[in-house]
């Protein structure tokens, strides 16, 4: 496929979702800051999703930078990513809004769990790919991810387990976990992923 | 007229078809899950219409990196396209909220119906353009399509009546039915089309 | 200023204001088509303001194609226009509300005619930037361009009085004469602007 | 990272917060004109926040043109900058609904505030990217943007001050001073920032 294309395709919805999610706070009906001050944990649900799609759409961009090929089957798989990514706005609407209940928690870290999920095998997908244009240097780099690392590992299943029992104790700890989790990621990634091109393109 | 700009707004509208319908879900009013599992209709018909747009952008990918010269007789046939796309956030929402009632599945099956008249057209369009470029490989390829050839034979109406019939006896299956075909038209595609390019576009 | 980057933010633009308007149709509170009936008039300005912006941006597209340097100036007139353009989707479910009261149709015809200013200040401020480069074939073909030539002839002003006298003895006239310009402008299009290039850009 | 994908975020998040803004905008209950004068306060701080979200935008995309490379660094305060423009809308329809309200100005100057600062950083993180790359051109160009001289100097904090002690007396005149703000800042740019390049590109 035009790999440009399924770019920007990817660019335009990661934008919309990022924005959307903006449209869930609602405009104080009262000319007051008390007002505000109670949108703050929908805040709060907002940096970390916001925080989310920018890890995301980090790796996401740099494996799509590496594989030379976007066929019929990265193309589905990066679909089913966008997917799960979707549903964010709504997932982290709901936990903004009852921050200290334990379903909206459990919740998100489902689809949190589901998203990341859908991104591991969209990066086996890319492996597969890569596989089969013996692309020696692009298995090793996507391998060589820290993203892909911390999937893979006995960490996420870990990671997930002790969220889901921190939030059944205090249910807010939920979106700590997560925030710690996509700072890790965010600031952990292969040194060549932010070189990749000079100037101009 | 300029190609790229042409896909580039269509890339922009599809991407915002495709997150407007997850606007369409409501914030659940309790932090409890029962409320998400009433959710659970819309959700299937919002996988549906993801599907459909999944595949549909597919083919007009293709179809629009085989043609050479988009014309005004290209870009408005591309434009009633999108037209009849846009309206499916309305449709599917309807048909998500009323899962088990005639009326939205069958208006479901009616704008699935003119959607995939308008991209018949739009394929037409394109093998004019093309026959009076004479480029014969175009249209070959255009013919072999498996959705062109879905729209042009007997299955494609007698697929509609079917439905329609299995919506009056029981009206989920009107999804169901869309479903499938997705699946079939999503699977079915040309061996080229995935191999478009090589690295980097 | 980079070119690629002013279209690609008035392509978003511009396919963000035609999905907002689908945004306004409400989705039928019970699983009934009388209630689809009720929506046939948003159907029509929805359909309206759809081909007014194919248009718009057809012709939009084909100046910004054909002037070699976006500067500050045709950046700001392009602003201009989009921000009349972005007040459309209002005006016209506004309009697709009470389609048979004077005060919608009038707005909406008072925004068709900012829109259409907005365009020719834009047209206007193109030619002076081609003067400047000294781009004669330029010139010629802005000033060829059949929406040019209406909105300096004597016709712009008359066609809006005329509308404003029809909306005030039948108020939905003022959508069927929107309609007739939009049909007008789509067909007489100077005949170089869909054969701008060859294959893959 | 690959600069035109980044730029391509960018744009399509900028595009959607514009028109996100005149989702705002609640269609007239009833077909008369006087309450279309209520909406001009909205109206209003729609002005604003449009010309704002111009300006800065100009502003980025000169900056984004200068650097060569889009680091680690660069794409996440290009992302914070992004993540304090996308609040606008939301702080510009509680100033638009309450214009002479003292809370929704103030509230708006200070998310102003945070927007300069992020805008500020991204220049700052920019310079370093350019230091490192030893690209004096760079350097001395982005230095010499009238929005960094304005930012680093007194007369920022002494305009917040001013503007803050203003709303306390006179509310609405918040939204003035930010509009003679936007008027300086998008009249006076460096001569070079709208002569970038040539035809196609």
């Amino acid at each position: 496929m035009k790999k440009a294309r399924v770019e920007a395709l990817t660019d335009a919805i990661v934008a919309i979702i990022i924005t959307i999610m903006v449209l869930e706070f609602k405009i104080p009906a009262t000319p007051h800051f008390d007002e505000i001050f109670d949108s703050i944990p929908e805040l709060l649900a907002y940096i970390v999703s916001f925080g989310f799609i920018g890890v995301a759409w980090y790796n996401q961009h740099y494996m799509f930078y590496l594989v030379r090929r976007v066929t019929k089957q990265v193309y589905w798989a990066n679909n089913l990513w966008i997917f799960t990514m979707s549903l964010i706005p709504v997932v982290s609407a709901w936990v903004g809004k009852f921050m200290t209940a334990v379903a909206p928690q459990l919740f998100y870290l489902l689809f949190f769990t589901a998203w990341n999920l859908a991104y591991l095998f969209l990066s086996k997908v890319i492996l597969n790919e890569m596989k089969r244009e013996d692309d020696q240097t692009g298995i090793k780099k996507i391998k060589n991810m820290c993203s892909y690392q911390f999937l893979i590992s006995w960490k996420f299943p870990a990671l997930i387990i002790v969220t889901a029992i921190a939030i059944l104790i205090f249910p807010p700890s939920g979106l700590v976990f997560s925030l710690i989790e996509i700072i890790i990621n965010g600031i952990y990634t292969t040194s060549d992923s932010d070189q990749l091109e000079g100037p101009d393109d």
